[in-house]
């Protein structure tokens, strides 16, 4: 937790928050070992970060006060990313590693080789996708809240969000075998499309190169889903 | 496992093999709902790589053969990796990741912000840091066994180890606040060098670059451990 981030319900009047969650207090004890007085990063939801003073540390609840947080929160990356869904525990890590990184906007997308149970997993409840969205926030210190989105199918996803997703951006999808290695170093609005493991059919990346996506490969090792996003995105940007 | 790792106790004879461990018999019956007569990607420890057919699959072994091998593993990062030694869980995972990336040599290092009792862990035994070699390996379908070392003692580091290292290849540092971005697609031999979590103390920053080594740094993010290894590993190579 290298940032307090603060939700609408911590903060108690401008100025000043106040924290009742256990996972916080604790980890301010215990991990900080954070005393009243002491000056602590913090940030608003959306919003800028800057210091807070801790005035109260009490077994139920945890005091901060500032005047101004005026400092903007890190850059984000200029992509859009469509992941296959992976497994219930990989997709928590990833989302935690994408959120730290700076991806934004976020879709999980259904392809032939997602497993259909994956999309019963309590890990897709909003509560939990927030709660790792907040933990990448936390180690990166950033603010602005990710927008995940879930499309529970590959056709209804090629006819009603994919023209309007290109819009935003050139589209990429990584996928072995492809013709050209991934870029390096780009600053283009991109929407980057990730297969499950075991990858796209063939059909899929068919229709996404139809519409418009380049296809591109990260080299002959099989990577991990979530090895594989932060590869490509620290890659890419 | 998108290969099966052939260590010298699983090979019976040229060309056949005997795999006896449930994880692996576990993975062909569950996973690849494999059959005899199926043909697998095999490769031989720090040899190469083919296909290999099931002869037989038993509640209690397999059975693999093969005429040849001759695909070589694919190609290996030029790097050394001298990593702060990571909380116990977090060191399973970035085993398997930078193996999996194609890392080959490992050092891992005590620093002031490691905490002592991660020594203790039993993640450092010896066949609980190979079983996380041979899963990068498995991942990847390479064969060729990264080797660790383990330095329990900074200075002990700096007199005993550093010179000798920095013969391997430019030394770089990543470390928030130095001047220099992390260089994108170099091939040149490096010895790359990642702190703790709460990074290198500056002391121990500046006995490396005294050393001759270049700081460099990742941006403005503060990453976990594992995030920031796979995206330095892949910004750099």
């Amino acid at each position: 937790m290298n940032l307090i981030l603060l939700e609408p319900h911590d903060v108690a009047q401008p100025g000043q928050a106040i924290l009742r969650d256990q996972r916080r207090l604790t980890h301010l004890r215990d991990v900080h070992r954070a005393r009243p007085g002491d000056r602590l990063s913090v940030g608003c939801t959306d919003g800028c970060i800057g210091k807070a003073e801790l005035t109260a540390l009490e077994p139920d609840h945890a005091r901060l006060s500032w005047t101004s947080l005026s400092e903007p929160p890190p850059p984000a990356l200029p992509v859009h990313l469509v992941l296959a869904l992976p497994r219930p525990r990989m997709l928590a890590r990833t989302l935690e590693h994408v959120t730290a990184l700076g991806v934004k906007r976020i879709t999980l997308l259904h392809t032939k080789r997602v497993e259909k149970s994956y999309w019963q997993s309590p890990e897709l409840r909003p509560d939990k996708i927030h709660q790792h969205l907040v933990l990448g926030l936390e180690q990166s210190r950033d603010t602005l809240m990710p927008k995940v989105t879930l499309v529970k199918g590959f056709r209804a996803f090629l006819d009603d969000h994919l023209p309007t997703l290109l819009t935003e951006g050139r589209g990429l999808v990584a996928h072995p075998g492809m013709a050209d290695p991934c870029p390096r170093g780009i600053s283009d609005d991109t929407v980057l499309f990730i297969g499950p493991e075991g990858g796209f059919i063939d059909w899929e990346v068919e229709q996404l190169l139809d519409a418009g996506c380049q296809g591109m490969h990260l080299g002959p090792r099989i990577l991990r889903v979530e090895t594989a996003v932060t590869a490509l995105l620290s890659r890419l940007f």
